[in-house]
């Protein structure tokens, strides 16, 4: 059992109209002027953004908004709002939206309190933050996690390159609001997408070949299984609240730490394939992720089938036989059985993408980092891994 | 389903080993001379002080002691920690021990900070504490969870009242270091009584009468099924370190907050039942909470029981028969069994006590202080209910 680290120092507000409390929230944070930042055009015709402006502007907190984030967000909106915190001095930002608008915020307050250097070398890597102005999310979208992360990613128009940014505490939300509500007018393919998503943040995490621990395996058993259930609920009936509610608090507690306890880190893997595939073709990340992961379990199942095995009978209840292998592979059925019955893809064409060997050649070559390193624990990927990985997806 | 809070910013360091980067955490916090404070001398003959010492020297932070905190820990010693803060200008405590140390050093936080009223009105809770100062953990003992929780309990020798201090963030610690092996040396009754405080932490939560989240109940299912699975093994491997992690860490788990999203606060009569055992007869939390629960759950498993069949399914893997008071009551026999294979009483007298009626009589007057109050929400008792109840469990 590996020794682990455990941090997740947001606080959560979950339930009906607790967005109401964002004034006060900030209040208590001590902030004088927020940046408001949202994605596209909902939030303003759902009159959120008019409720938060109105709930704001009465526990006396001046603001500014900057909306446009679009999925995949862009540095480009990042480097805006970073003039724009610095020009109008805000020192706190709230996040309206999912994984996308909260990742756009945690950059934007990179750059904005690291005028020494250039917000992208966080992303490449070869700087470290040194400060981030504190974030604050009132969540739209039950996807990324992002809500309680210690990550965000970022797509570089410049070359269409999607990156995650060193991972710090730094950018970890001082404060989350789930109000299950506020996903309702989501559509039905992003709503799904966002459950891939979440089951995948665990699935990084399970899939290991190190020892684990019990009480993380069952636990991370155990939100599968909330997340499958209510998934499929939601394809009937996209306004159950108790549903909307499974979901979006597994989402949280999917990437917040808790179902990496002694894993040593997880896979990630296809993370890392699908980054490439968001960066050249703005997929939705839960769909790209659902659209590789089969080929990449087929292709790496037998480094650890115990390990899948283990997977297809308490998550999917299928019979552990005494082959192990029979059983992973079952597993890994069952669970692209399950992507199907929420209307995700699992093939690249089923994504929609018809790709050339030579488009096949470049992911594998960008997500390799031109060949310059392996992706994945419980095998170890390289370029040649992960060209044969995306042609079995294709 | 009911809205939440949930909130856990202590930072875990767990694994082997971990205790030894306590002065690089306390340089992190920024403090400049910490209280040490710990109970029995079986962490000075250890050597584990010595090594702290030595760590916190090194990392040039300076530092005070003070031992003797008892199980049930004592008002008197909070207020010589009070004292000793003050006149050494201590600016974070750093307990060593279990939840009894933990407990104390939250306490001597709380009247260190707040000169203005005495510390034990935060116990009766006359006044509200404005500040505290900050606590951080290296857990010698698996069972209280006090060292992610904002609760702390003291005994007031003056009448031997154990009451718990308005719940708040304040004390919530810093950071915990749990290393399994520090808990290698507890005394097997110790260790199992710490088992069934962890699983008490859960079942306080999850037995209620409102509607619950799944994601919650199944969590709350796999920790209670780890721990049972590993007190077992405890018995006859007292040093199996994976063992001795399972517990641990479902320790922190089970009173952290995330077993008790959704479930609108949860139950806690057995707490305060056991609380006026512990007040006046010092039995060990875990084994109190034992002996009481049979007796507290067949008096009130028909207000729900299919909560009680479920717990009985899902948790003891009982078939779930027709009828749910037969499989609530199968659970609950399940669960004595189980506190007999870990050698834990089922009631007062197996705990050591031969109760008098008017004994029994002045523990249900004060548990009710002075039939003023009712406690538990699954069935709200009475000062009536609570003597039938201690009577049942003689």
């Amino acid at each position: 059992m590996r020794n682990f680290e455990y941090y997740t120092p947001t606080r959560i507000l979950f339930g009906k109209d607790t967005h109401l409390q964002t004034g006060a929230l900030l209040k208590e944070q001590g902030c004088r002027k927020v940046l408001i930042h949202y994605g596209s055009e909902s939030a303003v015709r759902s009159g959120l953004l008019d409720e938060i402006r109105a709930n704001l502007t009465e526990a006396g907190i001046d603001f500014v908004t900057l909306g446009g984030v679009v999925p995949n967000p862009r540095l480009s909106l990042v480097r805006q709002g970073i003039e724009l915190c610095r020009k109008e001095q805000v020192d706190f930002i709230l996040a309206v939206g999912g994984g996308s608008v909260i990742d756009s915020c945690k950059a934007i307050g990179y750059g904005t309190a690291n005028p020494w250097t250039d917000v992208w070398n966080f992303f490449l890597k070869t700087e470290t933050p040194k400060a981030c102005i504190p974030v604050g999310v009132i969540l739209t979208i039950a996807a990324s996690g992002s809500e309680m992360s210690n990550s965000c990613v970022i797509t570089n128009e410049d070359g269409w390159l999607k990156r995650g940014c060193i991972k710090s505490d730094l950018c970890r939300p001082r404060f989350a609001i789930l109000n299950p509500r506020l996903t309702y007018t989501l559509p039905q393919y992003q709503t799904e997408s966002g459950c891939v998503d979440i089951l995948m943040h665990t699935m990084e995490r399970y899939f290991v070949n190190t020892e684990t621990m019990e009480i993380t395996d069952s636990i991370s058993e155990s939100l599968m299984q909330t997340v499958i259930y209510n998934a499929r609920i939601l394809m009937k009936e996209p306004g159950n609240y108790n549903a909307r509610a499974e979901i979006m608090w597994a989402g949280s507690l999917s990437h917040n730490g808790l179902t990496g306890c002694g894993t040593a880190g997880g896979d990630w893997a296809c993370h890392q394939l699908e980054h490439e595939l968001g960066g050249l073709f703005d997929v939705a990340h839960g769909a790209g992720l659902a659209a590789v992961w089969g080929s990449w379990a087929r292709y790496v199942y037998q480094e650890n089938p115990e390990r899948f095995a283990q997977f297809a009978t308490n998550v999917f209840d299928i019979p552990c036989y005494t082959d192990f292998e029979k059983t992973a592979l079952a597993g890994i059925e069952a669970m692209e059985d399950f992507f199907r019955s929420i209307e995700m893809p699992t093939s690249l064409s089923e994504l929609g993408l018809s790709l050339t060997d030579e488009q096949i050649h470049e992911l594998a070559f960008k997500c390799s980092f031109e060949d310059t390193r392996t992706i994945g624990t419980i095998r170890q990927l390289t370029m040649k891994d992960m060209e044969k990985i995306y042609l079995m997806a294709r």
